[in-house]
């Protein structure tokens, strides 16, 4: 199993040596060079800087240069870049019937018809495999579906709500765009500042299962829109996209401050899991929650107050109830309470996690065309044994 | 490395013991009871059976039966599964106008536009999280899906070409009923019997990238769309499905079994890789390319005549020029040639293995979510180190 042959040796699928790890925990499947988690030491990196210091300090598109080409952008390089990003984001208007239909189509989920609208706009768009165009080809289409992402969620949201979709502009940086295509008003500066953080922090984040699914499709050639679709997919699982307004519905749930503690210990009893708590990699804090109670907080409202309320006591109950089990808040609990505060309907919270991810797809595609190798993984066999002669029809 | 501790415990994206092997070549990711490939045997199982022996022996749907429900058909489920299927097969008239805006757009490509219609499909069709609907649900889906991807092929096609879909006969078997959609005309017996053993034989074969993509999307807990969506994408590389219509593309410039020998040896001289020969797992003969040259030489023709003629010449020139190799014709040499003699379209090649495919990729939906695993390797962070401070903008 650790040497690399190129080739399986033995029978089962392919098989040699032993079982990996369930859901290949802890497995390495690559090297990279776009980031790192740290979970014992409580943070991660994109490529060789602290993300979280990068979702302190810099612009969306700098970190997005930064993954994109390697290095946080020059002045001049910076005015390229979001000259350029800003350049994919009008809506060819020969798309909008499309994304009306899907708009108008019951019943409508803005993350499934994302996928679809995203995987008309590469055929469309005339993607490629990547091994029949030039590398520069495959930039082109990563810089385009990553501006395009939030455009396409807007637009299919307001068409689902009978609005018309609003003009880009291209003035704005992109955080700012996304809360001006959703609203169509130009959006508080304190509202741009905080989804810009949440939106930096969420760009990639090790192996995920959409990111990986995305290195998959990716090692058999496909085109950019093939990736993309599939992780978008992928992300829709509850398991891995679809925490976030399960958040702000346990708040509903709970009520007022006042009886978290009842809430909590009820919930624990009961053995149900308290959504938006424990990481699987994070024993320690979650350094993307900490980084979001900060930002709620400076956003300050009752909600945002709420949920630091419940958030200390149902840590202090999961410290005294699991004792040894070190469970805190992870991303998932103040997303929410973030999105919420920034405006953006419950609805389009994963959505709005996938307009931010979808960097960090594209850079693993990026990554995965220089030196690829078709990723296919072997399966034991595990059914009854010798194979039997096939009966007759009857 | 080897022991599941269901939690990663060091540093580096979750990653803990030795790196695996480039593109999990050998690595067991899961136990399944669908199916094994026997590479050094040169056989492949469906569950207990020898699979080419099901290929000539049974229907497609009783193999199909046998993949969805664990075994194979008696008479009177063999009646309920048929109408069941054949049940999914009406085209929605409201689904028409939809397929043509994918038919119509430049560029067309039949396996891209699937993708775009199966994510529509599930969206329209309510598909939900596997882990908020009823195990029946899901089945459900898996059926409408799978019996519908060759419907949404056909229907494709003919937009594209200005032809309208052919109304769907219930009463024809799976097989038949493709190549009626296709053509609109009461098919051939013979290359029904053809493409019948074409479709079982490429049903399923490990976990290669396809059917482990609909796995790990499906380990989120994401909808049978998504997973299906996903799988298509993975598909389209022409490392994994692209290649069927590669040898015909071959085949025409050899252009005649006289010249297939001095083609060989330039093609071998400038190191280029000869289409359709060699296997990463059967260092033998392919058993579905021994079986597909069976059906190519039955249905005759001066296609099948000269790829025998070809493949007996080119599998000498590779043993002389690459001795040791066993360099034998894989599934795909003689797949094209088959379907080109049923009359099916070089652009449909790779569609047309979708729609047995997606069976497959469907079993193996039903199979992950019991006793399901999120699906989340790790990646080793190979760039430069320590972390750097995040400088100021300029």
């Amino acid at each position: 199993m650790m040497a690399d042959t190129g080739q399986a040796t033995s029978n089962g699928n392919g098989a040699s040596g032993a079982d990996a790890p369930a859901g290949l925990a802890g497995v390495v499947v690559a090297r990279t060079r776009l980031g790192d988690v740290r979970g014992l030491e409580g943070c991660y990196q994109y490529r060789h800087y602290d993300a979280i210091e990068l979702s302190r300090h810099r612009t969306l598109e700098d970190v997005w240069h930064l993954l994109f080409r390697g290095h946080l952008p020059d002045r001049a390089e910076r005015d390229a870049f979001r000259r350029q990003v800003a350049g994919y984001r009008a809506l060819p208007a020969d798309l909008v019937p499309f994304l009306r239909t899907l708009a108008a189509t019951d019943p409508f989920d803005p993350l499934t018809a994302l996928r679809t609208a995203i995987s008309f706009v590469a055929q469309r768009s005339g993607f490629r495999s990547w091994l029949d165009v030039p590398p520069d080809q495959l930039y082109e289409n990563a810089l385009q579906l990553s501006a395009q992402t939030p455009v396409l969620i807007a637009a299919l949201y307001r068409l689902h709500r009978g609005l018309e979709p609003v003009a880009a502009d291209p003035a704005l940086p992109a955080a700012a765009s996304y809360l001006y295509l959703l609203s169509g008003e130009h959006p508080d500066p304190q509202r741009v500042w905080a989804l810009e953080r949440y939106l930096i922090s969420t760009i990639d984040h090790g192996f995920n299962p959409s990111t990986f699914t995305a290195r998959v499709i990716t090692s058999t050639g496909a085109d950019l829109g093939a990736a993309v679709t599939g992780a978008i997919g992928a992300l829709s699982g509850p398991l891995h996209g679809g925490a976030p307004s399960r958040v702000l519905e346990m708040l509903d749930d709970i009520g007022s401050p006042d009886r978290a503690e009842a809430w909590a210990r009820a919930a624990v009893g009961r053995g149900d899991r308290i959504m938006g708590f424990g990481h699987r990699v994070y024993k320690g804090k979650d350094p993307r929650s900490a980084l979001m109670r900060e930002v709620a907080s400076t956003l300050g409202g009752s909600t945002a107050e709420f949920a630091m309320a419940v958030e200390d006591t149902i840590v202090r109950v999961l410290a005294e109830e699991k004792p040894g089990r070190a469970l805190n808040a992870n991303v998932e609990f103040y997303a929410g309470v973030v999105m919420d505060a920034c405006g953006i309907p419950r609805e389009l919270f994963t959505p709005t996690f996938a307009s931010s991810r979808v960097i960090g797809w594209c850079s693993h595609v990026l990554e995965q065309v220089s030196g690829n190798r078709l990723i296919r993984p072997a399966a034991r066999y595990d059914g009854e044994a010798p194979p039997q002669p096939v009966p007759a029809a009857d």
